[in-house]
């Protein structure tokens, strides 16, 4: 019997990513096909399938190749039977996408919220890499969260756990959210969150700053214009960051404090920011988080960037899908590649890293 | 082979609390003695030891009757050898506790911190019967929490999790805190922090008061005090349950947002203030929590008291020490249970609530 793939799928609300992955957690083909929001998204799971199939063909492999699917979806998912409770974005409520995903593929299906799925990317293959207590934050459009405890999803009792982003941290004069509270994280440490801000700023202030042009002319302030000017120092940029950091080191921490996680993962677009976003957030964590919870604790900026959601699906796939025999398998595909891995190295003695 | 017991044991800064508790968690001998902080704590496994043989010799049962201890300590416990790290209270810093605890007694011993225990304790036989997922905060001399997701523990990366306690949640002006930093919740919902509230109300207004001769001439103004002026309407009383509840909704429903847990649990000597304090504390939390937490959680005061502990080191002395010969036995007590509550209840039709 060959070696066998996971496939990992990412459901986005414009497109649906897709990845056929081995057991190691290594990207053998990945693609990407347009989200059809259309039938109440109902074309979405036959989509999915067809895709597989066409990218078979193309590669000449048969589905038996295939262990299962893992798939994240942008909204609540029920444990029990992996339907979507609601997903804002998709139109999608009570949607049973396990069921029909798997009648579309005869494969088995795994299904679980984007976020949470994102976080066990980045601990499998990611900056979480290995750690059993882990949080991740992803600061897009929107912010969400994944919680990891003991080496698990935390999913909490109704598919909730992990809304990092409507975390109140702005208690006076906070802005209204789309969650219809006022002053939640998103509010501030979102990409919508970071220009609004700076508006604020450019229309409270007479400040000079080179982000007036974009603000005012061409209307076209984004965050990474923001994080661009922050790093040439411009005052009001700085003023943004810093406020974003404080926010968003405070939430952090008050929830380490209750997690006391290894490794605290900041991705999304907003991340790329980089040093000039960690330096500061890690400034203000260490600020207000428990000392010995600062011990414990790397911050870092996220690795695998697009790719977290499929391989968080495989992840999935592989722990709740493969069968004792398919893990088998898995167990000598990555016994074989340790063994490449030790003969390339015997000779060169460089420092082995392995990862198991 | 005769029905066995589990040892609970919750060590505190005074006294000691043991008992002897069935395998269904009911308590069947309970008592105290006095904790001897004397030659760096090394006292502590003797003494317990020792207690434990003259209360078998008492009752006329031997040691084989009995198949482990869970023992609470009040400090971070290294889980890998049940030592506990630090505890500040009774001058302990990397004590042996299972080790030493063991070769007293000549059982097997699990250790964990005392807050985790006392939520075990509570989701086992509590008010948090049976939710997986799960939070207790205690507000005692100090504020303690404990965490349980997905049915398990969550002690973190180095025993820290569920520092409750030590999350910001004054920003501005915010009391000094034991832990050095400033505003954590400690400072105003424990039992200290709420009396230096009283006491700040009362000497920075006019306000009358009840609780003015109690602040003023003995000077024993306790937060049992200010709860009874609170129930009868005492504006500076009330107000201080106002800043409580402001600050413990706040911050719970913060945690709630990540974990999303099934139920709440509070406990220590100020949650017995009871609904006065429920009812505030609920109100915020319905403020700041996500909607879908709010729809998932219910808030409770805690039901077993000083019990907690000793129930929660019983649990635990029976998921992780018990063989499966005394699984089975543990079973087939249940099972016997089962068949007396059920005989009782044919004739009598009530509605059957069986505890599995």
């Amino acid at each position: 019997m060959s070696v066998e793939w996971l496939v990992g799928v990412d459901l986005g609300g414009t497109t649906i990513k897709i990845a056929f992955i081995t057991c190691s957690g290594d990207i053998v083909h990945k693609w990407e096909i347009p989200t059809k929001k259309s039938e109440q998204g109902n074309k979405i799971p036959s989509d999915i399938g067809r895709s597989i199939d066409k990218k078979l063909i193309e590669i000449g492999e048969t589905k038996s190749k295939l262990i299962g699917i893992g798939i994240g979806a942008p909204g609540p998912v029920n444990d029990a039977d992996g339907s979507i409770h609601v997903a804002v974005n998709l139109g999608l409520r009570n949607f049973p996408l396990r069921q029909l995903l798997s009648l579309e593929t005869g494969l088995p299906v795994v299904v679980d919220n984007d976020a949470n799925i994102a976080a066990i990317g980045e601990m499998w293959k990611g900056a979480g890499e290995g750690a059993n207590n882990l949080l991740c934050v992803t600061l897009g459009t929107g912010v969400g969260g994944g919680v990891i405890a003991n080496g698990e999803i935390v999913h909490g009792v109704n598919g909730a756990a992990g809304e990092i982003g409507h975390i109140t941290s702005v208690l006076e004069e906070g802005a209204i959210c789309n969650c219809g509270k006022s002053g939640c994280l998103e509010t501030v440490a979102s990409a919508t969150g970071v220009v609004r801000l700076a508006k604020n700023i450019l229309t409270s202030t007479s400040t000079p700053s080179i982000l007036r042009d974009a603000g005012n002319e061409t209307n076209e302030l984004t965050a990474k214009l923001i994080f661009e000017a922050a790093k040439a120092r411009d005052v009001v940029a700085v003023n943004v960051v810093n406020v974003l950091a404080f926010h968003l080191g405070f939430t952090l921490a008050n929830i380490a404090n209750v997690l006391n996680p290894e490794k605290i993962v900041i991705g999304g677009g907003v991340s790329k920011a980089g040093d000039i976003l960690l330096d500061s957030v890690r400034e203000q964590f260490i600020r207000f988080a428990f000392p010995r919870v600062v011990e414990g604790v790397e911050l870092n900026i996220a690795t695998l960037g697009n790719d977290a959601g499929v391989i968080g699906g495989a992840w999935l796939a592989k722990t709740k899908l493969a069968t004792t025999e398919e893990m088998f398998i898995c167990l000598k595909e990555r016994h074989s590649n340790l063994q490449k891995i030790l003969r390339k190295n015997i000779n060169s003695k460089k420092t082995l890293n392995i990862n198991y």
